[in-house]
């Protein structure tokens, strides 16, 4: 596989993004922000979120679909929480900022939450749970996004794959990093299944008859994801759950699209019905850890509990992991060797050069 | 099935539950708490949480290893943020009065979120976020719990089944109430195949291997609990992730015991091997929803939410339901025709009556 890759370094990609923002007036420090935000799901192996989605964000801004300056900013608030407006900007702007202002609270009042309408795609719920470590907080992220996923017993998509994000720092042992899709499976997992003429797993997707399928063509044609627990014996309804709890908190209580009126990230996608709200949402929180604990103490308990399930006993041929482990391995591999792209990644990033002028190594 | 269960009248079970936590010492009102807490469990339909556990919390007053009159206060605190010592009380006590200190600093602040060692087992993490709604606040609700579950691909119990709690207003609608262990199924059920000689689902258990297996008496003896999502495949590696937020946010933040040092609930269980803090963990949120937007104008997006969401396309057969549905519909009924209680739970509350003298109506 790594063979018919070709690797680029991680900045080289970054800046070429920086440039690309940059080029439809995104100001110099935010068009960085949203390009750090992209690579860092490239360098943590998260190819689905990283440059690989350059080409829909620069479709967005030359459609005109995307505010590239926009005025972030508090609409309502008590103390440790708010509203934010996002004003119609990048996620990958707007997220940054309205995170800042939950830690910002979080410094004042022990803890920040925010919830964000009119606001884009946010790139990795990750990297925002991520930055919240480096204050000393317990981050947390979560996002709603087009719809994909149907709840359970439904035979239509009706809400995203809302990740929901959390962080909490070791001392010398890594963090614990959790990002995960509220849905069995990606969709980009569907979509290398049909790439390749092969099945997927029973429990990923339904038809769109609401019948249970291992034919990826079946999702594709106006089928659905199903919510992680797959069908009810096995928890599905958890699932679902969980995910509307994402699109509650990010997008009914912000005054966002909920549900599946949440607006298409790429052109190709549908437009909803109706709106009921502005844009999609995001929800992000912070906890200053001295609020509860001693700072040090709180650490050297993550990294023992860290260490006692590192010791599980595995079952036969595996181990048990720590949540971060595949990324942060990745992202050493990755910062030896580069990032591997794609080469359908790699003309859509050229074709971007040949619009812009703005060059790609080759 | 119906005709095999004797029904009794909540209030009666309510006031049974009462006499028997007052018969140890613990304050008329503590007691009072305590039963409505195990009284919603059995009103709601969930069996497995309510009176069924009586003799369990009187064998460990007997044996002296719970408090009877817990002074819970907090430790160490900012603002909107708290740890709380519960005083090794009834977690049916501890419980409500730390969620009590959230939504009281939710009230001054705008949220309020509180961590909690030194506690025992509490009930039904849905009970504490119904709670906050009638304070028009978004309630949050976790807990740890003795060792069950399996983190993927371990081959021993490491976690508890680690519940997530969290509830919405509606205004013309009833609330959505979301109550979910982060386990694929309930150890209940386990118990239930292994009475009626059955077999399990595929995803629920192990064995003591760390082998997949459908016979109860695999995880029963020595096996574990698979978390929600059950294989890789499927997102095991998710509910593992859940269920570690859940034990950390309780338990390592507030200094309780995490993962497999949880103590005991029941006397037949197994002493863990050390103890890493004291008695098990909760965590406690409560956001204003004042501070986000008007309360009305939110209920009312709720409500638009569970409209849309019930007139899903559904399945063959069936339909999506709102989570809190089950609960609600088994609510209506019990309020009518009383709690159905098995054999062997009258068996442990008429023993309870012979060693109390608190009469157990025939």
């Amino acid at each position: 596989m790594a063979d018919e890759l070709k690797r680029f370094p991680a900045e080289v990609l970054e800046e070429f993004c920086t440039r690309t923002f940059a080029h439809f007036g995104v100001p110099g420090k935010d068009a960085r922000l949203a390009a750090e935000v992209l690579s860092k799901a490239d360098r943590r192996g998260i190819d689905s979120h990283g440059v690989a989605r350059l080409h829909t964000y620069f479709d967005m801004l030359t459609m005109g679909r995307i505010n590239p300056n926009p005025h972030v900013k508090i609409v309502r608030e008590k103390k440790s929480v708010a509203t934010v407006d996002g004003d119609n900007g990048l996620g990958l702007v707007v997220g940054p900022k309205a995170n800042e202002i939950a830690m910002d609270k979080a410094s004042q009042f022990g803890s920040g939450w925010v919830s964000v309408f009119n606001t884009n795609h946010y790139g990795i719920a990750g990297y925002y749970a991520l930055k919240a470590l480096e204050r000393d907080m317990i981050g947390w992220s979560m996002t709603n996004s087009t719809k994909l996923v149907a709840p359970l017993w439904g035979a239509e998509r009706m809400l995203g794959t809302n990740p929901i994000g959390i962080a909490f720092p070791g001392l010398k042992q890594p963090p614990i990093v959790i990002d995960l899709a509220t849905s069995a499976a990606a969709y980009g997992k569907i979509e290398i299944a049909k790439r390749k003429n092969g099945r997927v797993p029973k429990g990923w997707i339904i038809s769109k008859d609401g019948e249970m399928t291992t034919d990826p063509n079946d999702m594709i044609n106006g089928g659905a994801l199903l919510p992680l627990g797959s069908e009810r014996e096995l928890g599905g309804h958890k699932g679902y759950a969980l995910s509307a709890m994402v699109d509650i908190l990010t997008s009914v209580l912000s005054g966002a699209n909920w549900g599946p009126f949440a607006p298409p990230f790429a052109l190709r996608q549908e437009i909803p019905s109706r709106s009921v709200g502005k844009g999609i949402g995001h929800f992000f929180g912070a906890m200053e850890i001295d609020g509860f604990m001693d700072v040090n103490e709180f650490k050297q308990r993550i990294d023992e509990w860290i260490e006692v399930f590192r010791a599980t006993k595995p079952t036969a041929g595996k181990k048990v992991l720590i949540p971060g482990d595949p990324e942060r391995d990745e992202e050493i591999i990755r910062a030896r060797s580069g990032i591997p792209l794609l080469q359908p990644v790699i003309d859509d990033l050229k074709d971007i050069s040949v619009k812009t002028g703005i060059p790609f190594p080759d």
